[in-house]
C-alpha cells in the first residue's frame, strides 16, 4: 500500500454523479482546481493555455468490480475494468486532458473536466507531444 | 489520504535510474507488466495491439520536491514540478502511453515504457480518442 496525499480538489457545477457526463467531450463543464496553499511552489511555471493532465481520486467509485457494463448500459455484456474508463476500478485514478483557462493563486481553471464537485485532485502534469506520438 | 494498491509490477532491463531514459521516445525498452493473480477478471477483455496508459508509482522518486531543474541539467533554473513530467513531485504518479505486444495471463508486453524493473502498477486505462482531441 502507498499513501496517496491529495495536493487539491476540484469545484465544479458537477454535483453527483447523475450529473456528471460519461466522457469530457459529451458536455463536461469548466472547473476549478483549488490546490493547498503549499503547492503554490510547484505551480509557478503553469500559464494560461497549456494542455496538461489532472490526476484525479475518483473518491465516490467502487474498488472492488474487475467487470463493468459499458456506459452502464444493461444490455451490453460486462467488460474487463482495464479495457474501460470506468471510474470503478481497484484504484480509482481519473485522468482528464484539459486546457488551463485561468490562474489565480493557487486556483486553476480548467476546461471542461469530468470530475465531481470535492473530488480530490493528486497531480498535474504538461500533456506531451510523446502521448500522442505513439498512438 | 488515501490508499493505494499495486496491482502489479514492471518487469524491466531498466535496472537503475541512470539506465532509464528521460522520456519513452528517447529509448525505452519493451516491458512486461506482471498483475497480480486476483486481476486477470479485469484484464480479460485487452488485445494485442490496444493503446493503453499504464499508471505506475514511481517509488524511488522523491516526494518532498516542489521544484526541479528540467532534464535534471544543472544551467537551466528550477521549474515548478506541475509543469513538468520530473518523476519527483509529491504524488509520482507515473504515465505512460504506449501499445499491448503480447498477453499471457495476468503477464502483459508493453512497447517502450521509461520505468524501473520492480515499478508498481496502480492502474491500466484504454487510451482514447478524445485525449488526443482535445490537444
Amino acid at each position: 500500500m502507498f499513501d496517496l496525499k491529495p495536493i487539491g480538489k476540484v469545484a465544479s457545477p458537477l454535483a453527483s454523479l447523475a450529473d456528471a457526463p460519461r466522457q469530457a467531450d459529451e458536455g463536461a463543464p469548466a472547473a476549478w482546481l483549488v490546490f493547498e496553499p503549499d503547492m503554490l511552489e510547484g505551480l509557478r511555471d503553469l500559464k494560461v493555455g497549456d494542455e496538461v493532465v489532472v490526476v484525479t481520486w475518483l473518491d465516490r467509485a467502487r474498488r472492488d468490480v474487475l467487470s463493468v457494463r459499458p456506459r452502464g448500459d444493461a444490455s451490453r455484456p460486462p467488460e474487463g475494468v482495464f479495457s474501460t474508463r470506468a471510474p470503478h476500478r481497484p484504484n480509482p485514478i481519473g485522468l482528464h486532458h484539459t486546457t488551463v483557462l485561468a490562474i489565480d493563486g493557487v486556483r486553476v481553471q480548467v476546461t471542461s473536466l469530468e470530475a465531481l464537485d470535492g473530488t480530490p485532485v493528486i497531480d498535474l502534469k504538461p500533456a506531451l507531444a510523446a502521448d500522442v506520438a505513439q498512438r
